[in-house]
């Protein structure tokens, strides 16, 4: 669900007409329903209310702090990559309990950060969970936490694939088993070796479904597995305290076919429960699902022309501001903002048909064959000055902008019912050059002697 | 050619070791040989020189200011296609009469931004040359121009495309000749319907042999079928003051295969040279030609992890730091910065073969599949905090960085003999949230009506 509609004609994030927005910030522009962003996480969170989890926003997906601090005054945590996440989780105010750091190329640095990382307080205060793959990242962990003297804890990260594996795994659950008796036994050894260190807790396990999981059966069966392999560890003189589940959960793009967050939860919770009983924290990592359907790119039409049988639209987006089109062939549906009667969309799919449409590419300014939003797509008439939204854009879209060819990152606007907040200011030249106005001379000194 | 050598097993640009100066920014950085930039420039301004031409550099291709001012004062133009170019154009004191104005999407405030250009002085002083392809961009720019009382320049884009038409095009010039037909044909007309207008005054041509011309022919027969066409022109009564000669123009990184910048100005300056002395200007935009080979990306190796077959090396720059290997399947050479005397590399041959070797893949620290840098390669061993090298990053390379997952864009180094100094500095958290800390309320006093 979202709550981008269309009123009279006019589309309208929740109560606010986009043009409205657009003709005060400027275009392009990306503009997020927080009520959208809300109501996801509302969702999840009382599908599974009977396992008491913490929600990890994924800050990857879109980082702005605004939508980071509606989530956490919502009562998520955060899932992170990166020191720059943790800080703007810190700058959020997620206590630390609530931040689950991932990633597989974690510094030194960062490490640090994790865990000293404390949010509203001076006092210390780690992250809650660290999720690791390999040794090398327990050891890392390990060191600096023992040359501060501060001990973190670590889920372990185990991919059960459900997604590439999905086909298989629907034909009978014996194949279930056969696919992921090595991710499990791979676990079982992986706790044996590191399983004990008093800097570096082991007491975790990470399990990621997949970014488009359709289909709940092969998570659960997933699932079953890994409380097998929890039982197993128990035995063996593990705790396990913490159980992440990540990836798709149900509040997808495409809503017609993904399951909802309750159908996950009518099948994992059951099988949860006991654990939860049992003192096992819940954490779920929805990814993507949050913010996808909670954003639209705003765009201006600079210019119509035809180069043979083609007719380009280009706007003032491109693949600077959404890279989705160019990096991953995705597809999102482009429409105008303001249509006649007749051209009001009854779905998002991106091929429309409908009366007096054109078909045109709908192309960025920077004159390169990856700079387009959407290629080959029927669209109601459109002229110079006009708006034009891609929906579905609130994950990995401002998330990936850039700077190239010295184009000022897009502002950002959050709506909440009626009221409209930029929480991101359109970037100046003035920001865009503030890190090369000064030039510093290095030490030089060392020579490498020629023999 | 560039200045990056190994001497004693250890990667220097020019005279500074690159470990040197990465100990001291810290990786990822992106590090320059200014006098590479130079040589590549002065090659280009030698071989021409007898057509005088003003040499203009692509901004895009790599932007920072140390670089624009480094080539300016040497006596470069800029081909710029955006108003941030512009503001860095002029910051670097580019005088206008040398900038040139390209891209399909040009707004009305750039296109003021480039009429009120002026560098160093408060003196009101247009930019050089628009350059357009369209009737509708000659009616914007000629209706800014009119807005605010200042005329401007601008030469017509064809596009031979001789890139494309290559193969065809080295059988015969009949073929030549007809591949062109429509481009000239299509130009003729465009001066006969806008030739004529005193606030934008189409007084050039524009002819883009492509990116990656390993050809000379093919070029020097698109410029004879133009000369055919200028000569047309003026017995319709329109003057051509202007020719731009844009595309790989032989500082290429495959020095191999491209034909030099000599090679070009044997074929194609006997055909120029009449018109030049009746006084039309030359414009040469050799694209990424001077940028690429003069820069490397440097990174650190953070973990040294095995999945099965595959031996990932994971390093602490990835696709938001050097995007071209996953959006354009680019094969960058990577090579450790400091090694043994039998894995110093003869050539940036992507594929070595060595005793010793190892093969992996070179990954980026965000966990998505187009986080690589390099697949399949053959490198010595590494260990973590081994510096590795990225080369021929100067162009497409830092300009397409971006903060994806709040990571700061990296540091850049210009090296000058044995002088390093850092022409940008490594963003702070602070730098990277500088928009998002404050809030501002957007007027939502207008309602849509509902019917």
């Amino acid at each position: 669900m979202d709550l981008f509609n269309f009123r009279d004609g006019e589309l309208c994030c929740e109560d606010v007409p986009v043009a409205d927005i657009a003709h005060q910030v400027g275009t392009p522009a990306y503009i997020y329903s927080g009520n959208t962003l809300a109501e996801h996480f509302r969702r999840l969170a009382n599908a599974f209310a009977a396992a008491d989890p913490v929600i990890c926003y994924s800050i990857k997906s879109c980082a702005n702090l605004g939508i980071l601090r509606l989530l956490a005054d919502r009562g998520a945590g955060v899932d992170v990559v990166s020191g720059g996440e943790l800080h703007r989780a810190r700058l959020a105010g997620v206590s630390g309990s609530k931040v689950v750091y991932a990633g597989v190329g974690k510094t030194d640095a960062e490490v640090r950060e994790a865990l000293t990382y404390s949010a509203r307080s001076a006092s210390g205060q780690g992250i809650g969970q660290f999720v690791l793959e390999t040794p090398a990242e327990r050891d890392h962990i390990a060191a600096v936490a023992r040359a501060i003297g501060i001990a973190g804890h670590a889920s372990l990260r185990i991919n059960p694939e459900v997604q590439r594996r999905a086909p298989e795994l629907t034909i009978a659950s014996e194949t279930v088993a056969a696919a992921f008796k090595q991710d499990i036994e791979h676990a079982e050894r992986f706790f044996e070796h590191c399983g004990h260190n008093e800097f570096c807790k082991l007491d975790g396990l990470h399990i990621h479904f997949g970014s488009q999981i359709d289909q709940v059966e092969p998570c659960a069966s997933a699932l079953r597995a890994v409380i097998g392999l929890i039982e197993r560890l128990s035995q063996a003189g593990h705790t396990i305290n913490t159980l992440h589940l990540a990836g798709g959960l149900g509040v997808d793009v495409d809503a017609a076919v993904a399951p909802t967050p309750a159908d996950y939860a009518e099948h994992l919770l059951p099988l949860l429960q006991p654990l939860v009983d049992d003192g096992l924290s819940l954490i779920l990592e929805p990814g993507r699902t949050i913010a996808a359907g909670a954003g639209v790119l705003v765009t201006s039409v600079q210019y119509i022309r035809r180069d043979g049988a083609t007719q380009y639209i280009v706007v003032d987006a491109g693949m600077h501001t959404l890279l989705r089109p160019a990096l991953y062939d995705a597809r999102h549906f482009v429409w105008p903002v303001q249509v006649a009667p007749m051209h009001v969309p009854h779905d998002r799919a991106p091929d429309q048909d409908m009366p007096g449409l054109d078909t045109a590419d709908v192309v960025g300014p920077i004159s390169e064959s990856a700079d387009f939003l959407a290629r080959g797509r029927k669209l109601p008439p459109v002229a110079r000055d006009d708006l034009l939204a891609v929906f579905d854009c609130g994950a990995y879209g401002s998330a990936l902008s850039a700077r190239y060819t010295t184009r000022p990152l897009p502002p950002e606007v959050l709506v909440d019912g009626s009221t409209a907040t930029v929480v991101r200011e359109p970037e100046t030249y003035e920001n865009l050059l503030s890190c090369e106005l000064k030039a510093r001379k290095l030490d030089t000194q060392r020579r490498v002697s020629f023999s």
